[in-house]
């Protein structure tokens, strides 16, 4: 996770407000005018000056005289209260000056055309948001690295505020390798197969708030691999490279991704599994990365380290952000000390209350089905060896 | 809830793996093939007999001649072993025939040119993945109603299907009503404001997997307002009118709704709070909602019902798909029994392993700020008269 703190938060961009759904705030906002932009009713009722209603009682009316009403949306401050009278008002009308609360509609009774019988005393403010009371202007909206939620977006709007300064995402180039593989839309000869990580990694990076470029299928030749990689990084923020499990593969992409003029060879082998045989490189703030061939090791991956550093290029920090749940391990589960394990899980609901039931999908790493049928990973951490049967674990959900 | 499933499912429509991220399977489907297609390698080494390397050891070696090597993507099965015979592979090729497992190139040590040594024995089917055995031609890979997550989709595009079934996304007609309102990019004149509820339910509606088509500002007038919603509501699935929170705009929503031809009216009135004046009325399969004005009233009845109300329509079932969190109340909080109230909570972390506490946000019904510092609602079912301080509580969080 330091390694990825080495990175810095990509630049901002200005954007609309109907595309930052879900976009971090790279600047913290300030309000230039006040909201509500002038003293509203909460309800429908009389706009009156609330000391005239003090003391007044269903035996004992306060009895107003009416002077206007105010329409939706037109001027209540063209009309002025003298003591004693009041004006009908609607749910966000604004209020004629010198009033100073509004009477519900319920508490009230016509008396004649002209006047109106008020027997529930209001206090100053009630029914009344003033102006600014919402937001006054110049204080602050939201913060800068705030993810943007449908309910900030609305009060951006009603602020005037139709652009927004945000973090860019990330540009993330996916490069399939292997001269075994096809298409997906292609039926493979005898002795080749389907690429199937341009697919899932290109889903990963979209899920986890990236753009996605996946450029298919690049067969082992070294020349042709270097030149794809530079000629593409320019225009991105990561490189993934997947693939290349065979040792002559690996090869491959440690020297594609070090002979990149410029990029500076970080870690070369992980502690965990699955996913030791993970490279990582990186090209001023540019990450490059070969993740392993195996489809369900290259998941792990990405969750532990790709995730978060998108997740830190876009402004949200370095973290998976990933929902946790707490489970109860429903077998016993070998590990080994020193080594972070990730265990496709699946979780059984119990009963009511108690934690769901963690138990592990076990299968061969080259197969698919267990990270299928599995609703998470739970991480062993370094220093324990093993998780019994009954305890309780934390287990981090696939989004 | 009951109401709710009423409403069918949509149709559906089938769209590109690319495009079929979070989307819900609308037919479970067959894999047409064998994956993987035949018998892989997942190791660099050699393809054997595993009965050729029964019973060597460091001391006493399997000595093999190696007949060939299997380059990635060329068809192993060419090849045969014979007893006694080997082929250098690479993870991921394919087995010659009559071989039945791979030793890795570790336990191997070259012996001249033609000839390896094993000092490991290897069961049958060690370090290969036989064909099919991810998915045998004919099995189930995924189940009508699965939620494509990205392994899901790698799984898809492994076995050749490049377009799925999946339920149509529901489209959402978005409306704001009232002569006050001034769209967001406006300096409202005296007495008007800046529409908000168009803002933020698009993006609600948007986070729940709907097509939010905002159609804008509708003033007071109820032909207008009735040839819009006729229009629209014919290319759409729900129609969400917002704002009428005075008297007279709340019986143009219910008239509007109701003089739809074919329009039913379902509930006029619901006994949750924030909420309450909500109007949901049916027209056939489609949905026709009267929201409450109040931007935080209409944001816990989105969440209470139109959320779940687009799940169902996108195959996910009656629920709000929001994740929940346990947290101990942090002061008492009052409450009425008969009614269901959702209030704004903060949620504040305490140390390591405690639960967070649940703290309310307090305002006015007609202010934003207290959505804008909520985390989640915190529901108090009809039943309760409220929470005491220190009890413990369900928060559902905001997405």
């Amino acid at each position: 996770m330091d390694l990825l703190g080495s990175f810095a938060p990509l630049a901002s961009e200005t954007i609309p407000l109907a595309a930052a759904r879900e976009r971090i705030l790279a600047e913290t906002l300030v309000s230039q005018e006040s909201l509500p932009p002038f003293s509203r009713s909460t309800m429908d009722g009389y706009a009156v000056r609330a000391a005239d209603t003090f003391g007044c009682s269903e035996s004992e009316n306060a009895l107003l005289t009416i002077v206007g009403e105010i329409a939706m949306g037109v001027p209540g401050r063209d009309l002025t209260l003298k003591a004693g009278q009041a004006a009908r008002i609607w749910t966000g009308g604004e209020l004629p000056q010198k009033a100073d609360a509004v009477v519900m509609v319920e508490y009230t009774q016509p008396f004649g055309q002209e006047a109106v019988a008020v027997f529930r005393p209001v206090a100053p403010e009630e029914n009344v948001i003033r102006a600014g009371e919402d937001y006054a202007a110049g204080s602050v909206v939201l913060e800068q690295g705030s993810r943007l939620r449908p309910q900030d977006l609305g009060v951006l709007s009603g602020l005037g505020i139709t652009s927004v300064p945000v973090y860019r995402k990330p540009k993330v180039i996916i490069l399939s390798t292997g001269d075994e593989l096809v298409a997906p839309d292609q039926v493979p000869p005898p002795g080749k197969i389907r690429d199937i990580n341009s697919t899932t990694l290109t889903a990963l990076v979209e899920e986890a708030g990236g753009i996605a470029q996946p450029l298919g299928i690049c067969i082992d030749d070294f020349e042709h691999m270097l030149a794809l990689c530079r000629e593409n990084i320019a225009q991105a923020d990561v490189l993934l490279l997947s693939g290349g499990s065979s040792v002559g593969q690996r090869d491959f992409t440690r020297r594609v991704l070090t002979t990149i003029p410029g990029a500076e060879l970080l870690v070369h082998g992980i502690s965990i599994r699955p996913g030791k045989p993970t490279i990582f490189a990186r090209l001023g703030n540019k990450a490059l990365i070969g993740l392993p061939g195996h489809v369900a090791s290259a998941q792990v991956v990405f969750t532990c380290f790709v995730r978060p550093l998108l997740r830190h290029y876009s402004g949200l920090g370095v973290n998976s952000g990933l929902v946790t749940v707490k489970a109860i391990i429903g077998q016993q589960i070998a590990s080994v000390i020193g080594r972070e394990d990730y265990v496709r899980v699946r979780l059984i609901p119990q009963k009511k209350d108690a934690l769901p039931l963690a138990v592990p999908v076990y299968g061969k790493s080259g197969l698919l089905n267990p990270l299928v049928k599995a609703d998470g990973l739970l991480p062993i951490g370094r220093d324990v060896e093993g998780l019994d049967k009954g305890v309780t674990a934390t287990v981090l959900l696939f989004p």
